[in-house]
């Protein structure tokens, strides 16, 4: 069995989104009990990230970690055409994930109790992400 | 073909535990000749990585790294409830892999010669690590 | 329905090598029209990365981003043996892919406009690189 949908995530600026309700929805929907669940997002300059989900502090710390290791506008980028912010996006995106699959079970994602999945906006604009979920598997 | 199995891992504190020959093992009973292996970790401050398995100074320069990179203790963190090490780990866990999806070849997973699975603990303190192993493809 | 291939990637030494084109052709050689591909490099000194595809000064940006994060010959590392630029190449390795899993959709990767996939060398000198695809789905 398998069920692919497509996500539309509003992003206003950079920070992160949880998608994880959305993710179980369409397991549920997949009628899949048992496999895999693939969330992938089809950008380079936002990504995905299972992270706590319980403390929003933890999120806050993640971006001002993420703002020291990939300031904007620093002068070692070359590639500024888009903005200082463009960049570090790039940079984000690729220390961070743009597929991540989950396993299922009970018709499920067998996620951790703490555990959810975000959506990483880089960009200090708004933008709209565009995320495929892929389940597979035995109904 | 389906086979899902869940590894109970315990941990002594942080470094690198490989579990190379439980996925080899699972792979193996699954049935599985062609496919896929999907390896899950269900927290958010331990991480799985695929690292270099013969010399043991790799992931002591890792741990030494990750040390520098996201020290504990540090002071741009708010969320330090629980303990000086918990946002670190929470950062390495970010920057490594909650999922590794591994390709079975001729009922093995097609690793590198040198590639090995680990789960990296990222707490200080002993922790038991859930850890959840997906193979799916054909007999 | 399962297809596996394997790429053989001769890198020059350190820098990205786009796979887009190999990737694509996998699939639509596969028969599977809607489903998972799975790309996974057998190396721990070499990695995979979904990047911009347009302008390659983000890559060049990347690869300078890299180098200052673990520079070459870090008098941190003890892992030397193989040469200054081993080390550096392993934690390049661990923090971004060796496996990466796209949905299938229409018969094709269903990458995002700008997303490419390459083949990301970090050792300075020559090798040849593995790369196992395997593609899973519904034809």
């Amino acid at each position: 069995m398998i069920h692919q949908q497509t996500l539309t995530i509003p992003a206003r600026g950079r920070g992160t989104i949880e998608i994880t309700g959305e993710v179980e929805r369409i397991v549920a929907e997949s009628g899949v009990r048992v496999g895999l669940c693939n969330v992938f997002i089809r950008h380079t300059s936002a990504s995905l990230i299972v992270c706590e989900n319980a403390d929003p502090s933890v999120r806050e710390d993640l971006e001002r970690f993420a703002a020291r290791l990939a300031p904007d506008g620093d002068p070692m980028f070359r590639h500024t055409l888009e903005g200082p912010d463009d960049m570090p996006a790039h940079v984000r995106s690729i220390l961070t994930q743009t597929a991540i699959t989950i396993p299922v079970s009970a018709a499920a994602p067998a996620l951790g109790t703490w555990q959810g999945v975000f959506v990483w906006e880089h960009r200090t604009s708004p933008h709209r992400r565009s995320v495929v979920v892929t389940v597979m598997g035995d109904g």
